[in-house]
């Protein structure tokens, strides 16, 4: 399972320089994702997500699983590594899944003791902070995610819609 | 487009020593595929096919379009290399498609100039040889592929059937 939440924020000045004491710089990368819709079963009403993922590490197609948990973004995800997009691409569209969106960020990873916090800055929504960690124990990993962005000094509440889910909101 | 033709033979004693001529040989390997049918278009009727096969060189997830000549196998294929035969096999059944059968085989692949060869002995089906060129130019490449057939000392009618279409048909 994948515990993460996410909160928006105006900058990244403040939290770069909590990371420069307690965290681990990994990588900075441009995300780009294509989304899909199933030809049987709508994903925005099922709350699962279909993606193929291009960075500088390469392909992945994911699966997302609906959201399990009322305060976090809590989900089974799959991710299976591919060697191209376009032919992952053609093969869902074969299969009759449709591209709906493109979410595309630039993304700061940094690692916290067993956390992932991310520092996106998403094309149409602006800048945000998620702070993940995968575990089959989703009770205390949820602790776990909270307390580390409270010592990041995350505050407000957090967020559970995906990023495709703001910016399908904010153009209907 | 992947132009295909195939036929039963009792052994490989003859097609062997002629192979040992013309052809050059690539490699053996047991190949054990998965196929699964869709949640909203029974591929038996549309005459298409999704599989992932495991071998010795890795795992791949292949689409198969639906038949376009008569007296061949040709179809469209796409193949795709993935990291992992479970979690490739976890996304297809989270979006709904069902596993129906493993089709399991050894099969010794040769060349023979812009052709592949392939000495295929099927689990439940016994021996067969699949000559196969890859091309946009069909008609072309049907000439070439029955051209090396009959090269090979292949007599009979070609089978238009997959082996999965044998077994399911075996079955019933």
């Amino acid at each position: 399972m994948e515990v993460e939440v996410k909160f928006k924020v105006e900058d990244f000045e403040e939290i770069k320089k909590k990371l420069a004491e307690v965290g681990k710089f990994v990588i900075e990368k441009v995300e780009e994702d294509l989304y899909f819709n199933s030809p049987w079963r709508d994903f925005w009403r099922s709350d699962e997500a279909l993606r193929i993922r291009k960075d500088v590490e390469g392909v992945t197609l994911t699966y997302k699983g609906r959201k399990v948990d009322a305060e976090t973004k809590t989900r089974e995800e799959i991710k299976l590594k591919v060697n191209s997009f376009d032919k992952c691409r053609k093969i869902l569209e074969k299969l009759g899944f449709k591209p709906v969106r493109w979410v595309k960020k630039r993304r700061r990873i940094y690692r916290v003791n067993e956390a992932v916090v991310c520092l996106d800055e998403v094309e149409g929504l602006g800048k945000f902070v998620e702070v993940e960690i995968e575990s089959e124990d989703v009770k205390e990993a949820k602790k776990r995610v909270f307390e580390v962005a409270r010592n990041l000094g995350l505050k407000g509440e957090s967020i559970r819609e995906s990023y495709l889910e703001m910016l399908e909101k904010q153009e209907n």
